[in-house]
């Protein structure tokens, strides 16, 4: 029976722990090498591949070091998936995510899903068992977006969220991959207006995919000002268009006199600033954009730990910092409910497909 | 008049921006070289150098990378300094602190010191304009004290707090080194106390100098339960001796699966995990000893940013992951008063003066 769930000797445990082939005893994250056998534990589902979206850190690395030769990209993405048993870049250790349908669901799986589910899943390719079975051979390497067939394995701990039937999946996918700003920031937001605020928002990145989200999210929290920060006119354009913010102003986030100048003449600091952009060097102007005992909440996988840590304490800056966590129950959902009724998000989406 | 405040051309800043020379714009603690010129802006103070403090990190590498040599260790130090104008290591980034004798104080400056008051400062080194004028000749370059003379300079935002009378100075400068984690730890813990509860509190690298007071300000802002995670048997009899944890547990927080099994044995999952540990690999361990809707503080300066947002992505882990931000107000004062109050505290302290 094809399908059957195995029986094998090691227990299976919900992180994933049972898959590590090496080293032992790291989570399958930290892992150089994942089991990737497709008989399923009782705990596990498995999944159809349809389609990779490669982390857009990684692809542009692999990109540069194969001198934008799209053959040896896609190469390199075979033998890191051959080799490690899962799409993990091993330069700048980021993943992605994928999209597929349910083909087998462990009777003890706790994810509530049913075989023909179309899922996009929301744990990083880092961590998640992949064989590739087409060679990529509808993939030109030139693109984050992967045709692929195949199969991916997840963990009882692992989450998927069903593709809405309702928005085309490429547009789905690419809220998904970022839907934990959006719930962080509205989490974050509504502790202040909890205790009776309507505190000032500033997000450093407003009119990117995360950016933009966070903004819609501030607003719906009951954010009682929202301040977009982008680099330059044709973002701040794109961001006025999509009446997001409250006033949208244009700063290099790198500059922390300039940003923190900026956020203060949009009606700033802020009480709660999000950093969406992906460039490293904005951890000094956020901290000096926010204001005394507000919370800056880092979203970019750009952030320096260290950079923020010491920024903080050399600043005499009493300000709460995030990492942001990609992870808030119901996060998916919330932040297709933030696409569905914001048409400036949805533009600022679909401009970017 | 020695002392006289110059009249300089450039306008200064509480940040210290007006003594950046390289590259323009960035905040002193990212700029290549600071202007160390010895006459004052009205808000800055000047210290007359007692002591330098490296910071662990920097003081290893320098000395692997010389072979341990100390008289090449003591060069590349002040090589360091004359080049960029304050103590940063070029690889690690970190400095350390110093302590010295107010010297000089602006007209202007906000720091409330006074001439003779014998001071540490609590902002990094990797930010304050420094001279050594003794070339550091009473120090062998095998310990991270170095007695120094020479001059530094505070901005109007630094930080410096006064050496108690009552306490050795190395003990004191110690505390201060780690302030920040039992000010930080006593907030988070103090916030699930005016909602009603008595967290349950895990501190990584408990027999430490910031995980012991972290375990003092737990226990003192109302933690139901206090655990103390160390390495192995000899920290164990430390920390018990010490009395500050009502359990003490041995595990590799490098191994996730062994953290949080002895954090759950010891009474967990724990609402708040505050780790304290200077080894590279404990997020995830960290991340799984924490309860649901709990929170993760990260002190060490070997956290990876990405491995901790990733990490909780990956376990669907819904828990608050701060940077630990080495300032609080009144941070110093409030370890000085755990060290007065905890003979426990204070004697792990002096066992690595």
């Amino acid at each position: 029976m094809e399908d059957a769930v195995s029986t094998p000797q090691r227990a299976s445990d919900a992180t994933g722990l049972h898959r590590v082939l090496e080293p032992t005893g790291v989570l399958p994250q930290a892992a150089r090498r994942l089991d990737t056998r497709r008989d399923l534990w009782a705990d596990e589902v498995r999944i159809r591949v349809e389609r990779l979206n490669l982390d857009a850190a990684s692809f542009r690395q692999l990109s540069a070091a194969h001198g934008e030769d799209g053959v040896a990209v896609r190469d390199a993405v075979l033998d890191i998936v051959a080799t490690r048993g899962k799409m993990q870049n091993p330069v700048t250790g980021s993943g992605g995510m994928l999209v597929g349908t349910v083909e087998a669901v462990g009777p003890e799986s706790p994810l509530g899903l049913a075989v023909g589910d179309r899922v996009a899943t929301l744990v990083s390719l880092t961590l998640t068992p992949l064989v590739i079975e087409d060679g990529l051979s509808r993939w030109d390497g030139r693109s984050e977006q992967v045709p692929a067939d195949g199969y991916a394995i997840l963990f009882g701990r692992s989450i998927a969220a069903r593709v809405p039937a309702d928005l085309p999946a490429d547009l789905s996918l690419s809220v998904m991959d970022v839907c934990g700003a959006p719930a962080l920031t509205a989490r974050v937001v509504g502790e202040y207006v909890d205790r009776g605020g309507r505190p000032t928002v500033a997000v450093i990145g407003g009119a990117g995919k995360s950016g933009s989200l966070a903004l819609a999210a501030a607003r719906k929290a009951g954010a009682g000002h929202t301040i977009g920060v982008v680099p330059h006119r044709v973002e701040a354009d794109l961001l006025e268009d999509a009446s997001l913010a409250d006033v949208v102003t244009i700063a290099d986030a790198r500059d922390p006199v300039a940003l923190s100048r900026a956020v203060g003449e949009a009606g700033g600091p802020a009480e709660v600033t999000v950093v969406c952009v992906d460039v490293p060097g904005c951890e000094g102007g956020a901290i000096l954009s926010t204001a005394d005992r507000g919370t800056v909440v880092f979203f970019s996988m750009a952030t320096s730990f260290s950079a923020a840590a010491l920024g903080a304490e050399g600043l005499a800056a009493d300000v709460t910092m995030l990492v942001g966590n990609g992870y808030v129950p119901g996060h998916a959902d919330y932040a297709m409910s933030l696409l569905r009724e914001s048409p400036g998000v949805r533009r600022l989406f679909e401009r970017r497909l």
